[in-house]
């Protein structure tokens, strides 16, 4: 029992660790296309490799807790959460290291002077779910217009409001992983509004 | 025991259920994009429905199973695996609504005549990686040249060039199924190419 307690830990570590890899990873890429320094993705594929290993060990972890422990109740829903929010956080890696790919291919080229939101939007990715739909619409307009009135911007446009998309996508597992951890403290399945579709 | 074999039994119903709920919405929004059908959109938002309540009984059921059961083995990877594969399913679910909602803007607009691989991408999502990845590279080259030939045509290539990413992360979230799927067959991690970077 107090091995499985100390395993338990171990497992909260290790999804802890994987989440501060992922939001420095997150930072380093929105970094790169904001002071146009390529060498900072450098920084991105050295954390995705950490990232990859951990996700792994963190998903052997749970299974095998499941499988020699048999746990119960608040155990059971945390090592099943834990299984989830490692899928959230490995695929937010994932993201970040397409941001760091489109931002290298934009250092390149001549910049597109608007991309003042981008690390508000980054930085909104942390707010709420509302205050990123209202950036992100923001963010496409504006590139549509500067896209329109300078077709030569087209690319440059095109790779912003993909990078805009990444940074949402993030956003969305951020609230997957409030919404595991919030029926793992509450008991309280909120998905979908859950409660009121029954 | 008997009933455990049940339970297991309707677990792998559901699962099939829910995997042809979202074969079948992904292939109405596509269907809404190339006939231009917009009412062809409203089979999406009907499956969308169905596939967030079947994930919700999905995750209820295998949460139970193992919380009651304590199952070992084989069927704990099968549990384990049905958790995540229904994950994958319902957001693949979603990106089929995102290409619908794409898809009713885009036939408001007058047409941009090259979508004719979109069809053909979204066909290939069934085959392999690689064969996306050198369909969305062609649509992608395509679509910029048309937008900068023609301004007119930037939303609508902005727009179609979204589509073939939603649909470029439907192959991606079929290739995790097909991981967890070997893994519960075979034993064998094959994420990240697990075998050789230990």
């Amino acid at each position: 029992m107090r091995h499985f307690l100390l395993e338990l830990e171990e497992l909260q570590q290790k999804l802890l660790e994987m989440g501060g890899l992922v939001e420095s990873s997150i930072r380093e890429s929105v970094l790169t296309l904001v002071e146009r320094r390529p060498r900072r993705a450098e920084n991105v594929w050295s954390y995705e490799t950490r990232i990859n290993r951990l996700e792994i060990e963190i998903d052997e972890l749970a299974t095998r807790l499941l499988a020699l422990q048999q746990p119960i109740a608040g155990d059971l829903r945390f090592i099943t959460a834990a299984i989830k929010i490692n899928t959230d956080l490995e695929r937010m890696g994932d993201l970040a290291v397409n941001i760091a790919q489109r931002a290298q291919d934009l250092i390149e080229k001549p910049p597109l002077q608007i991309f003042v939101d981008i690390p508000e939007l980054a930085r909104s990715v942390l707010l709420s779910d509302d205050e990123v739909d209202r950036l992100r619409t923001s963010i496409y307009e504006e590139l549509i217009a500067a896209m329109q009135k300078d077709p030569a911007m087209i690319v440059q446009g095109v790779d912003l409001i993909l990078i805009s998309r990444h940074l949402e996508r993030i956003a969305d597992h951020a609230t997957n992983i409030a919404e595991d951890t919030l029926f793992l403290v509450r008991g309280v399945d909120v998905r979908h509004h859950a409660e009121s579709s029954v």
